[in-house]
């Protein structure tokens, strides 16, 4: 059974957060949230979610892949340079990696963008491109193992990718 | 391909829409929102969807299945007769309908919990009694082509059963 990490922080967007959570859950994954604390997290909406453990606790070769939701959280996740570390195991084992609307931060942050082909909310595609990445405007852009998405209309579409994706390395039982 | 309806009002729980509006379009479907007035409609913490259609405009007989979210929406719901019997033709027809939270009590308005199992909120545990139910604690409930859960977490469950039975009618291409 497949185990995904979510990173996020305080701010998130709330459904990029909990769409993808329950959607993995449903699939029958292990799926496990992060933040910089364990324990409460808010979304810039409302909703509350438990973080099952704080960054500095994450062993990242622990997980299959990687989900980054929007928000506000990804600015605030990066000024823990963990979170950017943890980050930067998946990139560099080429594990799946689903992003959306402001979790692209995390990449830049990585410095996992550069001559990649992808996606987020339009604010931020200028520090994508002068990052190096091709921005894309697209609901979802795949490229290779990294799945992204712009905004939460788009994210039926970014979850059928990934998970096809997931899928491909982890076949059904 | 399977067509979906959803019935809310203004107030609903936002995820409890949500979710289920994006997993079924995920799954290809093709979903559509009534309420009792077309366009924008906002759920109790925060967010917006626009309804497609008025419930006057619903001919539920070129739908496939319903979903009903909770919140306070199914309340308001329930003062337009034309809810009831939109909901009325899903429970003679025998086709699946999916219920969470509050969204059982547009069940009790179509006279259609009477000896069938199901959950619901705890909060509207009795009324589903007194409507002659049988109650049950369980994340997710089958009882036929009725599909009924608590609260938010148990989503997960709650769509794969659902998505499940609308399978076996409707299978992939």
């Amino acid at each position: 059974m497949p185990r995904v990490l979510i990173v996020t922080a305080p701010g998130f967007e709330d459904v990029e957060l909990l769409y993808p959570y329950w959607r993995l859950v449903e699939e029958g994954f292990e799926v496990v949230i992060a933040a910089p604390q364990r324990g409460k997290v808010k979304g810039k909406v409302g909703y509350e979610v438990e973080a099952h453990i704080s960054f500095d606790e994450v062993k990242p070769e622990e997980f299959d892949a990687l989900v980054l939701p929007g928000g506000r959280g990804p600015e605030r996740a990066r000024l823990h340079p963990r979170a950017k570390e943890i980050v930067k195991h998946f990139v560099d084992a080429g594990k799946p990696i689903a992003a959306i609307c402001h979790g692209p931060q995390l990449l830049i942050s990585a410095r996992a963008v550069k001559g990649r082909r992808l996606t987020s909310y339009p604010g931020i595609r200028d520090d994508i491109e002068v990052a190096g990445g091709i921005w894309v405007d697209e609901p979802v852009v795949v490229d290779g193992n990294l799945v992204t998405a712009r905004i939460p209309p788009d994210m039926p579409f970014w979850m059928r990718e990934f998970i096809r994706i997931l899928r491909q390395r982890h076949p059904k039982p």
